[in-house]
């Protein structure tokens, strides 16, 4: 039956300045030395609160030059239909899409597996970067069986949307079979497009969709930036 | 219809070696200047292809000790029962759990709102440490009514395992509603829990877990090691 330590009620009234909007997204919260004085402690205390909300996601230091509110992650729902347009309008931001590259080539192991591919099949690859609200969210690689969809790449240039090209050439409806999820650092590519530090921390996500009849008709790689999504699962 | 390049060869080839067991958890791989020619490329095309293989979280750089191959991720499915015990060991592995500390205190507002308690509650507070084969892959927090479960502290000592102890207080089955992910890094105390670099990548889960009368019985937090655990969904 222990009490609430002092760091802990600093890092709470904090808490509620960001969440009543007293300091906005990328605000620069006040140094270690004002929060000290305003709040009759050390530092080391002070410390210790930031390093709590930093914790949570709430905030992040950039080396010298302060710690600043971070922006309120957007939930990105992960269940039998994944569709990004759907997930990101649902709350209230614009989804945008920006193709990085369209290329055909050789399947690897891995791709001809998850599509049921014989080796060496050619498929379509889709590499690109998700928005919402004109901020990068993720890069992801879609890929897809050529055979299949001869048409697909100039589809995808004229509409970027997995979902509409595919529904185009006549996948009414498709579903995620699995979804495998981990944690990796951002690599100098993937730091850049998300405009993150290299290392930062990414969730990676690999899927495959299949469409009513069970056959594949996607392998997607995605890499979200940690700190601007969050995965939700079972609540759909 | 473009051709595999060189790097992407040479990755290939190490990717079987591993697979293969050619290297195994924790060898270190040839250095640089050594693959370059065994493959008669020159140093910045291997580089290459080890980055293509930590990208894939199949090797890791120590700084000034080479490259080593990685451990393999352990898979940890989430669905409607999520059970630490059961899946470590269908994984083949040997579960295990170590308390860090109980702790018996008032709920904050994210902890009372996820167990449906009024505001100041008392919650039993159970912070450990999850391993697979004596490594540990995640750090944990959960959080359980206390005036529901009032000799979970002492339960729990003993079992360690949550489905055990609550079990023992009544608690036949439970499920899980909904899981939020995102990813984090390492904070210097989960870095020293887990043996990595602070900084290194998390995936950071939470969820709640409700009784067969849909009642909350524990609000969870999980800090799983990136490069370990594969989080699987859809599977069961």
């Amino acid at each position: 039956m222990s009490r609430i330590p002092v760091w802990k009620t600093i890092a709470l009234s904090l808490t509620e300045d960001i969440a009543e909007g007293r300091y906005g997204e990328g605000d620069r919260l006040p140094t270690e030395a004002q929060l000290a004085a305003t709040h009759g402690v050390n530092r080391h205390t002070v410390r210790r609160a930031l390093a709590d909300l930093a914790d949570q996601g709430l905030v992040h230091a950039r080396r010298g030059a302060g710690v600043f509110v971070a922006a309120r992650p957007t939930d990105y729902a992960i269940g039998k239909r994944v569709r990004f347009h759907k997930n990101i309008a649902a709350g209230g931001r614009i989804p945008g899409k920006r193709i990085l590259a369209l290329t055909t080539r050789a399947a690897d192991s891995t791709e001809s597996e998850a599509l049921a591919l014989p080796a060496g099949a050619q498929v379509h690859v889709y590499d690109g970067l998700s928005l919402a609200d004109g901020q990068p969210i993720a890069v992801f690689q879609s890929v897809f069986p050529a055979a299949r969809f001869p048409g697909l790449p100039e589809v995808l240039t004229e509409t970027r949307s997995v979902t509409a090209a595919l529904q185009r050439l006549g996948v009414a409806d498709f579903t995620r079979v699995s979804t495998r999820l981990t944690a990796r650092p951002a690599n100098a590519t993937q730091a850049l497009h998300l405009r993150l530090n290299e290392g930062a921390p990414l969730m990676f996500s690999t899927g495959v969709n299949v469409d009513p009849d069970g056959r594949p008709v996607e392998y997607g790689r995605t890499w979200f930036a940690g700190d601007r999504v969050t995965l939700t699962l079972g609540e759909d």
